[in-house]
């Protein structure tokens, strides 16, 4: 079809910018990770199973926060190859991540297919070898992500940014490592409480995802670019608003998403037992007859479909769901006020206005 | 006791230098661990474990790694305090390795004391959390593993040395951090498999172990210290021959070690059906009927206290820990010879004699 000019409105044009980045995001760490996993398993047996499903696994993700980092660059810095490579790196450490909270989860599925232990426990299951399979499996994935943790590193120093350059990156980029490792300690935590309050589960999930989706990489780019502190300030306000409200849509996703949408069974969250923030919020805002039965489901044994289904039902009687979503509105409005007074060139305003509403839209 | 002059024998001399160098190293790991704890943890409920697990576990350390990279600082460099720093972080590599390890072969006991594992697992159990004990006590030390892997890293970058010292030292770093990890793959899959051969084990054992205990620490120290490179040369041949002689001894001791010397369980590698060195040269050297008794043991489904001292005895008739010895002292000889000739410093000469049998003795 014909591209009119009626398409080339500005929001059409970010769009654009934006699946232009994507894609070279993509290749970059696409590239480095076939010649990572050429250099370290090429020719050898164990790494079989290895050398074509990482490459898989970093190829179906969304490059949420490298994007967020190079928008940050843009709002100091001129467009420059060395920095798109150097946050393209932020895409394995989310590898990183999510490769070992599956494991930790026992998450079986990832973007609608097997999670990566699952494909190692399949692996030596039918090589009829010795021991656990899911044991193997587990292990394998651990020491996947522990290559993602380094090679995201690496990718960053050897990106071509100066020296001088990167020192103004490493402490961001230090932070958001550390807090991605404690915050998931912390979250292992929460869920094994008996019932964490919506005041803990907020400080995790402020300190987790909405720290490391969308503020640290901002503030990173930033840093990098050497944007001044005005600009950093408004940017990080922005993040923190932001990142909460893609965790706010992750977890109501998680309980009432479409397994078509988000890649994972209904109600996974539930199953997991997830201290997540609808959960913690209906137990919060639910009458005392309605918290009974919302207690005395969350404490079944076992989380069966009909449990599911009791739950979702309770959850959404309770009036949280529709304050999430009120939530979301106001965090991503306060998200672009924030923004609107720090004279960001506005091809990032814009910018930044599309990647809240993809970070937080009801449809991921 | 007082010091006579013959206690100051060359030899005595270059244990007072390991010695002090070993205290230093240790004071630089432990405070930065302090430190970063303090940082992640401090305060938190959910770091209320870690925040002296942590520390407690990494003071355990012997050093060896951090005091081979200083050596090989030292035959290209003056003494650095710097460089002393850097090459500190590498007990944290090692920590990372230690943690994360023990959780894939679920030991129970590290340096005679609970693994890391082992301690989150109690810590939730006595809480009366909801969930499998064991399953968040190994999420936690993964999560700890994580945790040393990144501030490893941290720690070698902000030594204090110049940049352009540093980027002499990454390639080498990198490559010992990702060979840590596709080694321990390799190493899954070797015991995994029903009867590794001879070969592919002391393939796996030279890059996991011989690379990384001794010849990549003394590659990097001689790579930050710019060394030509016939000291580089001699370096890595002492390296490889040192390392595969200490993983040798690691084998011996994990079949034959006294529980009090090594702080395992007598015979664990048999009970973790390890294929290590020992057990693949006991099964390559036995004649047909003491390898049909060795298989025959081998293959029973649980592996009790009766079948680790039957497969002491079977071993021990192959003559595999004779030629193991041999094997040590052989290696620990040529691995002399290679830096007799390399011109290196005469203190650095006697030194690596000594980390040589410390890193070899029979009691570790």
């Amino acid at each position: 079809m014909a591209t009119t000019t009626a398409d080339l409105t500005p929001a059409t044009g970010r769009s654009d910018w934006l699946t232009a980045l994507g894609g070279e995001l993509a290749g970059h760490v696409d590239e480095f990770v076939a010649a990572r996993c050429a250099e370290q398993f090429g020719g050898r047996g164990e790494g079989a199973l290895a050398v074509t499903a990482l490459p898989e696994f970093v190829r179906g993700g969304k490059f949420l926060r490298p994007m967020f980092a190079y928008v940050g660059w843009c709002c100091g810095a001129p467009e420059d190859a060395a920095a798109v490579r150097a946050v393209a790196g932020l895409e394995l450490l989310h590898c990183f991540a999510l490769a070992q909270d599956d494991v930790m989860d026992a998450s079986e599925l990832r973007r609608g297919k097997p999670a990566l232990h699952t494909q190692f426990a399949r692996w030596h299951r039918e090589r009829g070898w010795r021991g656990s399979s899911d044991r193997f499996g587990q292990s394998a994935a651990i020491l996947s992500g522990d290559l993602f943790l380094v090679w995201s590193e690496q990718m960053l120093r050897e990106s071509g940014l100066p020296a001088a350059t990167l020192a103004r990156g490493w402490p961001h980029y230090d932070a958001m490592r550390s807090e991605l490792a404690t915050g998931q300690l912390a979250d292992l935590v929460n869920d094994a409480r008996i019932r964490p309050s919506w005041e803990s589960v907020l400080d995790v999930l402020r300190r987790k995802s909405g720290n490391y989706t969308v503020r640290r990489p901002l503030e990173l780019g930033a840093a990098l670019a050497g944007c001044d502190s005005r600009v950093s300030r408004a940017l990080g306000e922005y993040g923190g608003l932001v990142g909460e409200a893609f965790q706010f849509r992750d977890d109501v996703l998680g309980v009432f998403g479409d397994p078509a949408v988000t890649g994972k069974p209904t109600g996974q969250d539930l199953r997991d037992r997830k201290a997540s923030s609808v959960v913690a919020l209906a137990i919060t805002m639910a009458d005392a007859t309605l918290r009974r039965e919302l207690r005395r489901l969350l404490d079944r044994d076992a989380v069966d479909d009909e449990t599911v289904a009791a739950l979702r039902d309770a959850i959404m009687a309770s009036g949280a769901p529709d304050q999430l979503e009120k939530l979301i509105d106001s965090q991503v409005r306060r998200a672009l006020d924030a923004i609107d007074g720090a004279n960001l060139p506005a091809r990032m305003t814009e910018t930044l206005a599309a990647l809240a509403a993809r970070s937080t839209e009801r449809v991921q």
